[in-house]
């Protein structure tokens, strides 16, 4: 079972070890429940997704929007949940709750798993991911396994320096890739655009009116031909390369990946990031690096918890006790 | 035996396999050779060390500077040695004349195994090692190996781009973490310190002499509280944590430990480093990631040639093969 917990909405799969998933469901997180509350509505949903296969459940994998210890299957910090689910022994409650094994990760962690042993990664041995959303997180896999570090923290590519002296970020540094490629970034950049009057094709798409701007949109707008628009994306994507090109000269993978919400842009991102990437990395021939989007879509947290309900046994093993 | 071929001279060390260095040798590479010619003279210190000490031979590890295909063993492309060296079957050739395996790495690779088996990092899990020399180079251990990727590339830590319209690099790109803290980049910013009067005693230190500039000038003009000195280090060290940074927010290591020429200044680049590294990471705890300096200083490369002889073996298999 394949568990997604966003601070909207939690998604579950029921799914098949070889990744097949056979049965999801839907509940909206609402945010004045507790943590038990809503772990017990999760509980109750796989329940009724069991039932309603008649299959045995073998283990649960849940990924959570921030810090989560991976070894202990404990909240550390969520930061888009209340504070009410610092230092929540998720693994632990559902464990008891569910009679199974059930293992913790942070969600762009686990989405980085299910790429990894569904999408794209399946052919590749070290992959990059970036997750491109309300905020920007990732993961990285070596020579086919997760890399966790001793608190499942490994892999914050959004947190990467691409501006010394640049925005301040969320998460109390500056300049961090975050503050120039998650949707709202990029959606404040476009708000900008339209206002200023340099984005005609944008101003036309969205009726003049600002709440309308959305990356979608930008989107549009530079591939209708929008000068402003496109050197917006143009931006955007040389910092992605700049900080995939410092996870490159470190790690050498043979992909990255581009999930989220953002990474419906595609090309328009993947073109100046692959141009910058080869710009930086010179130490070594970096043209064999594929870039990709994600082959998981929106569906990549599902995916990365059954990941993670597939794999997680052996993780904590592997990585993460010292 | 661990090699350590450099620009200027090669290193012969005979050691046991606990890391215990038994005869040593040094020779100039003297570059109007050929690499034929240098690779028979390393050959036959290795039969003089070799027969001096009554042992035999079990394996030799050789570190080169650039690039070296270490599945391969053969170099790639060595900027400090001639065009010559481009494409040298280095472990074939020494392996035939020495009847032993020969394990090829970039010399900084090397180094990093070095310290990761007999230096500060038989303490730790995962290291990130930067050394600071005439160029920047350095090396990741995860998890107790070595990563090489498919070229033995991976681990370029001075080629992370910390300033994207900085200096142009000897790499191609700019804004290198080397063009703020290689030996020459800290000697220039020295002798322009010196030249504008705003180090008197680094002038002093020097007797007015630009030529006389050097990074333990520098670093004792600073400690004796000269504060064009002092400024400069802090900007090199702010730099070494930015870049350290980008690498620690994608592996979360324990340890980041600072090898070559250049680590001589010590807590003068370290503390620095250090604030600059806790300012920019701050989605999990990286209080506990410790920085310290090579424990095998200007050995590390016959350390490390060793550790390749002792190690390489398994190092084709466990990462380079697709």
């Amino acid at each position: 079972m394949g568990v997604d917990l966003g601070g909207t909405n939690f998604t579950v799969g029921l799914g098949e070890a070889n990744g097949r998933i056979l049965a999801e469901a839907k509940q909206p997180t609402a945010s004045h429940e507790g943590p038990d509350a809503v772990l017990e509505r999760i509980a109750a949903t796989i329940d009724h997704l069991v039932a309603g296969e008649g299959r045995p459940l073998a283990a649960v994998g849940i990924g959570v929007p921030g810090l989560a210890d991976a070894a202990m299957g404990v909240t550390r910090f969520l930061p888009n949940l209340l504070t009410q689910w610092r230092d929540v022994p998720v693994s632990a409650i559902l464990s008891a709750r569910l009679n199974c094994s059930v293992h913790l990760l942070n969600d762009a962690r686990a989405a980085t798993l299910g790429e990894s042993m569904f999408g794209h990664g399946r052919e590749a041995r070290t992959m990059i991911f970036f997750t491109l959303g309300t905020g920007v997180g990732g993961g990285v896999v070596i020579e086919g396994q997760l890399r966790l570090g001793r608190l499942g923290a490994a892999g914050e590519m959004g947190h990467i320096c691409v501006q010394t002296d640049g925005p301040w970020c969320g998460c109390g540094s500056r300049g961090c890739l975050e503050t120039f490629v998650s949707g709202p970034a990029l959606t404040a950049e476009g708000v900008r655009l339209l206002l200023s009057g340099n984005a005609p094709r944008l101003h036309e798409l969205c009726g003049g009116n600002p709440a309308r701007v959305s990356c979608e949109k930008l989107g549009e707008a530079a591939r209708a031909g929008d000068a402003g628009a496109q050197a917006a994306l143009e931006r955007a994507g040389s910092f992605l390369g700049q900080a995939a090109a410092a996870a490159v000269q470190t790690l050498h993978p043979d992909l990255i990946v581009l999930g989220g919400g953002v990474a419906v842009l595609d090309d328009l991102l993947i073109a100046p990031m692959r141009r910058t990437l080869l710009q930086r990395v010179r130490m070594f021939p970096a043209e064999d690096i594929r870039i990709l989007r994600s082959q998981l879509g929106e569906r990549a947290g599902v995916y990365g918890g059954l990941a993670a309900a597939i794999r997680g046994g052996i993780l904590p093993v592997l990585e993460n006790s010292l």
